[in-house]
């Protein structure tokens, strides 16, 4: 097999967005900004009072690879869909863009994975997934041929909520590391650490670069300030890529510390897939071998285009928009 | 029953919209702007061809009572979808802004209708419609108390392409007149009107109302100037509705005529929908009594809105912006 830039492994979801009100979210008990895990009682009578929606490919890890291939890197995704029309959807939408998606829809049990995202006149997403098939993830799932052309494994934090998909993480991680690869892990989301911090901090320790934001490592490590989490990470891992929405990124490496300006100018329609884009432009300069701070840039400009819109994946040409960008 | 507004009856699709340029028509031997009408085995090929695509529920008639709910006007609509996800997306979408939707589902057969839709760096859209359970659409589901509710039944011509729903069609008909209701038709599409010409020139002699753009008007009577097709049209129907884009719209109402301009500053996105959402001011000002030139402007408003973004169902308040406009 090829080399190929990354390889993301995550839940396989196809979002369903609409605009709704702050009041929307109170009325049913919703957190802002969080990502809810429901089952399929709760998603239907969500649904139900739902807004008109828009259905768009999403998942975290599958988001990032439609921006590295977006940027004109290559890769494969490995998630479970069902045999449905949102499986037909999903499996579509990042093929179409290129992206090697070979993992085998289940035949049976729950319908493809889906996340019901209300967007706020702010621009903040909240996000309440039905995992569905995403839920029978399976080692078997792992191709280890995939894993070892990949220069990076990407795994999402989001993988430790399905049971089984754990072990197939935990194998993707020894296949990487086996072939000399690297492997990269997104924290995903604040309430998702909670879930899974004893876990995710013996994870954070294996693995090569962490990508988090602020919410998201202070809960790791329970403290009180970005100073103190700073600190503690880097003992922990030793490329860590920490996202602070408005007020940039920061990039630790070993000592080296470098500060990331957000991209300025940018109206904010639906921050939907913000971190998950800024991912896919750091890997995509880091698997170019390009320095972090040029890392840092790109993960910026992606991430930039995703809230400047409503859906996660990219509709402009990232590869045309970095180019610009960094001249 | 109480009296609603309109009462929609159409096709009934989720419609796939994509970003595609002109050498993709091209080479799939599309044209640009036209509906065209593809079986299960075209549409997997197209699909398979396609760019990431978004799903919004759409279908002509659909749209129009989309526009309707959202300038504050009450509706119900009557099309066929089937048992599964796109279906449940279609079914929602309608019913969460308050439009009435009791067709029952097909349960079995083909899918619920879907519509490919190239966007072009243009706006112009160039659609593929696979009309799956739509073609299942029957006279029985034809509601008499729901015709004869409605101060307009609203038929789309492109329910002249499934064959049984020509029987609905004319069973809608003659529920409307026989209960003293008007009945309004747009011609659709000028191919749809080259497919079914001798039928829908009978037809417009037997309705309340016409909406057709320029093409679809010169098709119909096979005329090379606007100014023919005006005089062909007045002496078939009471009350003609003509739009002509950019150019804005005529209104025919007996020996009555006015032009009303389109809409200024308007940046053309995706035209999905402009004339499904005119028909939805024009439709809303008429039943509420508005002068004919005033609902020319309700129509160019929303049509305005439809095209400023990608989909054809309103994504802003439309009674707002209606009221901010009119004054």
């Amino acid at each position: 097999m090829h080399e190929i830039d990354v390889v993301g492994i995550g839940n396989a979801i196809v979002d369903v967005l609409c605009q709704a009100d702050d009041r929307f979210l109170d009325r049913h008990g919703l957190t802002k900004g969080a990502m809810m895990l429901v089952d399929a009682e709760q998603a239907g009578r969500l649904y139900a009072a739902m807004p008109p929606g828009v259905e768009i490919s999403g998942g975290s890890a599958a988001n990032t690879m439609a921006g590295i291939a977006s940027i004109g890197g290559s890769g494969a995704f490995i998630g479970k869909v069902r045999d449905d029309q949102l499986g037909e959807v999903f499996a579509h939408d990042i093929r179409s863009i290129g992206i090697s998606f070979m993992t085998p829809p289940a035949l049976e049990g729950p319908p493809t994975g889906r996340c019901l995202i209300m967007v706020t006149p702010d621009g903040q997403r909240t996000m309440n997934t039905l995992l569905g098939a995403a839920n029978d993830l399976t080692p078997d799932d792992v191709n280890p041929a995939v894993i070892g052309a990949a220069k990076v494994t990407y795994l999402e934090g989001y993988l430790w909520d399905p049971p089984a998909a754990k072990a197939a993480f935990r194998k993707a991680l020894e296949i990487a590391h086996g072939a000399g690869r690297k492997v990269a892990l997104t924290l995903s989301d604040s309430f998702c650490v909670d879930r899974h911090r004893d876990e995710f901090r013996a994870l954070v320790d294996q693995v090569d670069i962490v990508f988090a934001n602020e919410a998201e490592i202070l809960s790791l490590y329970q403290v009180g300030t970005f100073d103190e989490a700073l600190h503690a990470v880097r003992r922990a891992v030793t490329l860590a890529v920490l996202t602070r929405s408005e007020q940039g990124s920061v990039i630790l490496d070993g000592d080296d510390v470098h500060v990331i300006g957000a991209e300025r100018g940018v109206t904010v329609i639906d921050t939907t897939g913000a971190g998950d884009l800024y991912a896919a432009g750091f890997l995509s300069g880091l698997t170019r071998g390009r320095p972090l701070a040029e890392c840092g840039r790109m993960g910026a400009i992606a991430a930039a285009e995703a809230i400047s819109h409503m859906g996660a994946r990219p509709q402009a040409d990232l590869a045309a928009l970095v180019a610009e960008k960094l001249g």
